[in-house]
């Protein structure tokens, strides 16, 4: 479990991170700044968006971040092949001191992304900004893989509500905190994990399991005792036996509790085919003047299941979605990338940096960049233009689609663009107060109501336009030209990068 | 991240424990035992066995376990339908006074387990074995699935050393933590994640990235910096350019490392063809004279890609192995379940209890449940046999494959029989010592090492022989075929169960 932790956060981060930068400390480059963006390459679950998460939890570590005694006791009994010490004792010092003075902006919790946008930009000293990347990556991948797939669970719940239960197989402790920050985020209703109704105000949810029903000598019964004892919160679990006799059994013990003052929530089938059965016992609900009740249904369920479970005509009002959803289960990582796209030695200019490779895809986009995301006056999403600020502050309006450039893209002044990155940190300092998470929450189902149904469907989606700022596109051209030999260019071109 | 957090471990469950808990206390029925075990019904990524962990956290948490003024105090604001409170007052007061009675007993982390037998097994009164389900599974269910893995990518690796870092793309901080404590249980040499070298001595490992090579005009002055820098820890990235030339680059570094008194570590190769690049890069550093230093790669490896790298004769000497550990990508959960098997009421003895289902493989077994592994005089293992040890407390010698009765296996007297659990709780007290997670990892080496090549084959592997004592299978068929209906059973025969 994590609570035993002698730490804060600094320490996690791979070891590489600390070991180049005692190396640019030693090395005296300490006063090179450098400009690094997070982003993601292709959308998760073969689909048309992402939502991007994760980024309050990425600014507190970077708020928090500092080295305290013990890490740094722990950090001096590394060594090295020599088995002497891997870190130098005035670099440790420098790191226990250090002083933070990144400029950070990032998107809103809740925006929906799209693969080659910025969703973090850290600018500062290159030792800082080097620093970060593994907590930031972690953050920021894991969440925003969960709030995509709960997105996409509940479009495919179109309107009805969705409560995450995953906590029992989610991946340790966190996996499942964090999973249940980010599903709701992504539009689920509630989760089943207590801890994040505590930690971050998720509405909390549940009621009872099998298990209870098998420790009473019948179903009745346990419902029963279950009613007297918790009378404002039952839904009962109808499938521990037979589930159209405890539907039976579910309207009977509610008949008592309706006298009692109380009504019946609703019943939950967790086994057998959802399709028939939910049909079956919304007639036994509906016959038995429980009309009012809803039916909860779970096993093993995700956006494709929920899908065809509406295609069937299922008669189902709230779906509980557990290890599909907070293990992200057909794609459990998002290869988000954080990468250094430019230099700015003391004194000089930003300089930019490219990194080759034989896909197109995994090209970088030099400079320091911007996203805006352009709308027609009805507020029709158009596009989203990247852009670098240093050489196009006002984005320009021609884009040019990186993977083929003779497809362009031309804005009218009268579109508004909006800026999806905003100023989080300004020399070290927060400078965006925490968007509360239902606030995130309500960003992104407006956000995810504004795409094209053509881009939420599951099947084949199209593809958002995102390009490149003419300018941008030239310039990425160019260097690209020289890097492979084709123009002046550096001695030693880049070729590949993980 | 997880270090803000306001609260113990207690609220790390889902809801429904706390308001099942209530509902036996406001039932009265606190005073009935209850026995619960932790099991698992297939052995993930379609292997022969699984690697038991996180027991060592599953105790943690179970000796910690409390809830705390402010635990109580959220618990206190939830409200049911009826907008009044879901927790009653004196529920709340029992809660936080409860005094943990279990007795528990669990495998050794790093043993070798199989489907169908308890890794853990909690008795006591039914209230407080319940409130537990939810974090039990949690820790059990992801450390065990990511030890397996990386005993599988360690038996692929056949005696290589194996680097974990997954962490940045792990599925949030403590998915990354938890992934790396096991992956080293399960055999892996030492990890990136710095924080797991602090929290659990995981050794740690890590020189530079892409970026640092990026970061200079040169990659050979790159290279030279990093080796003033941290001589003693140099293992170069060769592929942010040309891979071969990387290699000149790093010998020509190399021997000027050698001139101050430091060697060569390795090299590290993130891209590319690894098995034509790491022969090329081989007889780069064995013709320059570093046949000592180690060719490092990396780049989405698991143990199917390791396996083929091998039979092409790659020369690689480490492996870095990153998402598809730490997310066990291609099963990303691991489904064990917590199942009550029975019940003593008070003066009573333990009745056993059985869920039934459609399938044969999730009839679960009833019983206070043990399992002992039988060798035979050479020591070679001849299988496992779970029993009841209210029953039969010897174990017995005949064991039943509840899954074809007619296949049967007697032990003779004279064959070893070992048990798997031991005691860890007795009234709530911890009577078993931590086990230093290095011997943890000696004991999963040493277990896996002792099943046949036919168990440990990715590819359709033999299935190691578990049953049931004989006169526990005979239990289990009377009860089943009572609650079928086709003897004395009870009104309402169970079903089935998620």
């Amino acid at each position: 479990m994590t609570y035993t932790q002698k730490s804060s956060n600094a320490l996690l981060t791979d070891l590489y991170q600390l070991t180049m930068a005692q190396a640019y400390y030693l090395a005296n480059v300490t006063d090179t700044e450098a400009c690094f963006h997070l982003s993601f390459r292709e959308n998760p679950f073969d689909g048309g968006f992402a939502v991007a998460c994760g980024i309050e939890q990425a600014v507190d570590y970077l708020e928090s971040l500092r080295f305290t005694p013990a890490e740094i006791t722990y950090l001096s009994t590394l060594t090295g092949n020599d088995a002497r010490p891997l870190f130098a004792a005035e670099f440790l010092d420098w790191l226990s001191a250090v002083d933070f003075t990144w400029d950070v902006d990032a998107v809103l919790e809740g925006t929906v992304v799209f693969p080659g946008e910025p969703l973090v930009r850290v600018k500062g000293p290159i030792a800082q900004c080097q620093l970060v990347e593994t907590a930031l990556l972690n953050c920021v991948n894991f969440q925003t893989l969960v709030a995509t797939k709960a997105a996409r669970v509940c479009l495919s719940a179109a309107g009805d509500r969705v409560i995450e239960f995953g906590l029992r197989r989610a991946q340790g402790p966190d996996g499942g905190l964090s999973a249940s920050r980010a599903a709701y985020v992504g539009g689920c209703d509630a989760t089943s994990n207590t801890l994040a109704g505590l930690e971050y105000g998720v509405p909390v949810s549940g009621t009872h399991a099998h298990s209870w029903v098998m420790a009473f000598e019948s179903e009745i019964e346990a419902f029963r005792a279950y009613a007297r004892a918790v009378p404002n919160n039952v839904v009962f679990v109808i499938d521990t036996y037979d589930t159209l006799q405890g539907a039976r059994n579910a309207i009977e013990v509610g008949r008592e509790l309706r006298e009692l003052g109380h009504e019946l929530v609703g019943v939950r089938i967790d086994s057998g085919d959802l399709a028939w059965l939910s049909k079956q016992v919304r007639t036994i609900l509906d016959e038995g003047g429980f009309a009012g009740a809803s039916v909860v249904a779970s096993n093993e369920l995700d956006e494709h299941l929920i899908e065809s479970l509406k295609i069937q005509g299922a008669k189902i009002d709230v779906w509980g979605v557990g290890t599909k959803l907070a293990t992200a289960w057909d794609q459990p990582a998002l290869g988000g990338v954080y990468k250094l796209s430019a230099i700015k030695r003391p004194g000089g200019a930003w300089e930019p940096r490219i990194k080759l490779s034989e896909q197109v895809a995994k090209v970088t986009t030099p400079g320091v960049l911007g996203v805006r995301r352009f709308r027609d006056a009805a507020g029709g999403l158009l596009g989203d233009m990247v852009y670098d600020e240093t050489r196009t502050p006002d984005a320009g309006l021609v884009m040019v689609d990186p993977s083929d450039a003779t497809r362009r893209k031309e804005f009218s002044a009268r579109d508004l663009g909006t800026e999806l990155l905003s100023p989080v940190f300004r020399s070290g300092k927060r400078v965006r107060e925490r968007l509360p998470i239902s606030e995130s929450r309500s960003h992104c189902l407006s956000s995810v109501g504004e795409l094209d149904p053509s881009i939420t469907r599951f099947l084949n989606p199209h593809t958002y336009p995102v390009g490149l700022e003419r300018e941008l596109y030239e310039l990425r051209t160019t260097l690209v030209l020289e890097a492979r030999g084709l123009g002046a260019g550096p001695a030693h071109p880049p070729k590949e990068e993980a």
